[in-house]
């Protein structure tokens, strides 16, 4: 037996890596425990684990390989985008895990702009895909916060939300058929180039949001639109939480849902000033950000519906973006949110409990009763409009005292959300990071069926070992 | 032993039709054989199977109870709304099969306009629920042909698709959540009340579609939309069928996406215009039925859009409705499609096969190839925006050599449809009518995986058990 004796090395033997290495070639293997531990955490605050090797398939007939030669060997399989993941998702489970890297499985097949859809390859990143498909006349609206580094084959492995859920859904919505690999190796192929299509089950919809535990993405074919003709953006103050939360509501009791319904709290407003002197007001208690769009018309009239809403709510200022500069500073406030929030302190705890739009004004009030109870630093902004907001707190984590305090809020964050008929996790799923807390929200049966869906499926559990429910 | 002996009365005992009459009430339970023979057929022409036993619940707590008493007693079951089946997925078994009917549960638990949601039991009627929505001034748009009859629960099954569905999606793009029980009866919960929920498995994703062989639906978590604001119809004529398929893809190619975009071929507006005199055009190779809805202007914009496309691909005559009157005229065409060729002859083979939309023009005229090369009659409508026609054949399936010429001529249709991007069924589902197709559309590795998922979910093979990929 060859057995490395690496460091972390794990199960692999040498003259399996050198097997891996015939099949990818050398250059896309990576075995040295520098170059491993690069794939040794994701974005959620939770232990390093360093995989026993990380391979970059080239092309999908290379995956598919892979994914039967590692179930044969039984090496559990991480499958790895960008790593922006919030949960743990791309963490590997153990030293046994080998990273499958869908980095250079990054060709855009195909955008068919008579039939509004594009055919893609896992490693595509969101925004240049989007941005490929604005070069064409065409929308792909799903806009995760990470899409600058995000990949389609890991939105669509998370349901990746974003900043247009409310108005155009999320990444789920998009998605008109994948391919993938199952643990043999075998391909399955579910959905089509046609908006409609229920050849068998919809195993395209069992995919998405699976993070990486029942299959290998291999292939997407996304849903486009077309663009809307006009927008309109607008920042309203508010001297009081509590209004602006109402004033959400109460734009979609209106009948109008933006494209993008924004929230900052006072924190998070001083914090970004702070750091990036935007002129933000600092003295204001929360601003909404707003953008509608659509029709051109339709996009006046909803500006008047939306402007008055905000008067009858409170708003001590509304101010309109009248050109593209004006437009680009209002969404500089909520794109700097987070980074200005993570700079306070060593350790980010980024949550995204989701409540129906109308308890808005219910948990933001919890929120900061819950900071304050806890005695823990809390921004809070985010997604209002589709009840997704991300309370966020800063601290660190190597203050056992204070992290335990952390972990208590973040408890009660989910017994509110629960409470207020909403969900653990609107956008980053599951993981290992809430995974104790999926039967709170569902049920015991809904974690014996889930087990057993995966168990039929992974019979050797060996996809993303750690995730979700278990084995 | 107390094995019934009246004809076809499977395994039941006469013990256990009082223990479900016991727990159902007499009222709630047929086991007479004309009473069972009600329900041994569905809408595809597929032969009769009277069950056992139909059994009606009255609240979701004897749904479960039934489901787990069936799984006991080694029962099939099958699952049935209102029988509006196109692919046979409510057709018994056998005559061991257990029909729990959905029609008495049939309450709307909460219709929320804050957050834009409902709540629904699976019996509830789909027109019903969309009139009682609209009555709160929302929009419920899945609009399956049945809908007057359907139930949400069958549409879910089945991902039920509909005129709207160019727009506005098919059913599964308005199911937030669902529960389920699965085969112990255990309660399973999937999606929230919310746009976003990355809570688990998308389980209520994987149901969708599933045709009663995952688990029995109990609770539907639906989304409701603002509806549009205005709308317009219009009917343009056509002297070549070519031109009017040509001119679907030249709309969706100007980014113009309609409400609803449907085709009547030469055939169909014939026997339509003979049955029920309402003025159509007899001469005319194909008419296109349009309408476009939303904000006012965009609804006027996109009329113009829509007319001068039309010109261009050489429509003879454009009719724009005035009115509701004129615009209830232009859909009474449509409405009337199906039952004017349903009743010329005593067999409706009514197909579903889908192609992406630019390739209508090729698929059209490969249907009028087929019906001349198998000398079949056949009239064609349907949604073509979405590329999801209904190749209607009009036969006696008690005419051997005729029928064995009408199932060569569908399974070329299925061939085109497939070579030209596209898929066998775009809204009926599979059923037993269209199982012995589906790995010619996706793989042999997909039926595998299918019958792996399904084996695991429903381990004695009792859900609905000849449809779709067998066991």
């Amino acid at each position: 037996m060859d057995i490395s004796i690496t460091k972390g090395l794990g199960m692999i033997s040498k003259s399996l890596i050198a097997e891996f290495e015939t099949l990818l070639g050398k250059e896309n293997v990576l075995s040295d425990e520098t170059d491993r531990q690069s794939y040794s955490f994701d974005a959620a605050v939770l232990e390093f684990v360093t995989p026993a090797l990380v391979v970059f398939p080239t092309n999908t007939e290379q995956l598919g390989q892979i994914v039967k030669k590692c179930y044969d060997e039984g090496l559990q399989i991480t499958v790895r985008g960008a790593g922006s993941n919030l949960s743990g998702g791309t963490i590997p489970d153990s030293e046994n895990t080998v990273v499958i890297a869908t980095g250079k499985l990054n060709k855009i097949l195909e955008i068919n702009e008579e039939d509004l859809y594009a055919v893609v390859e896992p490693g595509v990143v969101t925004a240049q895909f989007a941005s490929q498909v604005a070069a064409k006349g065409l929308f792909y609206p799903p806009d995760p916060g990470s899409q600058t580094i995000s990949t389609l084959g890991g939105n669509i492995a998370e349901n990746a939300g974003g900043l247009r859920g409310l108005k155009y859904g999320v990444t789920k919505d998009y998605v008109l058929g994948l391919e993938f690999y199952d643990f043999e190796g075998e391909l399955v192929k579910s959905g089509a180039r046609t908006v409609k299509c229920v050849t068998g089950y919809n195993l395209a919809g069992m995919m998405i949001g699976s993070e990486g535990t029942l299959g290998v993405i291999s292939k997407a074919i996304l849903k486009l639109i077309p663009p809307p003709k006009a927008s309109k953006a607008m920042m309203a103050v508010f001297d009081d939480v509590q209004k602006a939360s109402e004033a959400v509501a109460g734009i979609i009791a209106a009948h109008v849902l933006p494209c993008t319904l924004e929230f900052l709290d006072h924190a998070t407003i001083n914090y970004v000033e702070e750091d990036k002197k935007i002129g933000l007001p600092k003295d204001a208690d929360a601003l909404l950000l707003i953008e509608v769009d659509g029709h051109l018309g339709q996009v006046a009239d909803e500006a008047v519906i939306v402007e008055k809403v905000l008067k009858e709510c409170g708003a001590t200022d509304i101010h309109v973006a009248q050109n593209e500069e004006e437009k680009a500073k209002i969404w500089a406030g909520r794109r700097n949110a987070l980074p200005a929030l993570a700079r306070l302190r060593p350790t980010t705890v980024l949550e995204d409990a989701t409540v129906p739009r109308s308890k808005i004004p219910a948990m933001v009030k919890a929120l900061n009763e819950i900071a304050k109870k806890y005695n823990v630093q809390m921004g809070t902004f985010g997604h209002a409009g589709d009840g997704n907001l991300h309370p966020t707190i800063l601290c660190d984590r190597r203050d056992h005292e204070e992290f335990v305090r952390v972990e208590a809020a973040v408890d009660e964050i989910f017994n509110v959300a629960l409470a207020l008929n909403g969900t653990l996790s609107g956008e980053h799923g599951i993981g290992t990071a809430k995974a104790k807390w999926m039967e709170k929200e569902t049920s015991r049966g809904t974690i014996m069926f889930s087990r057993r869906l995966r168990k039929a499926l992974d019979p050797k559990g060996l996809f993303n070992t750690q995730k979700m429910v278990g084995i």
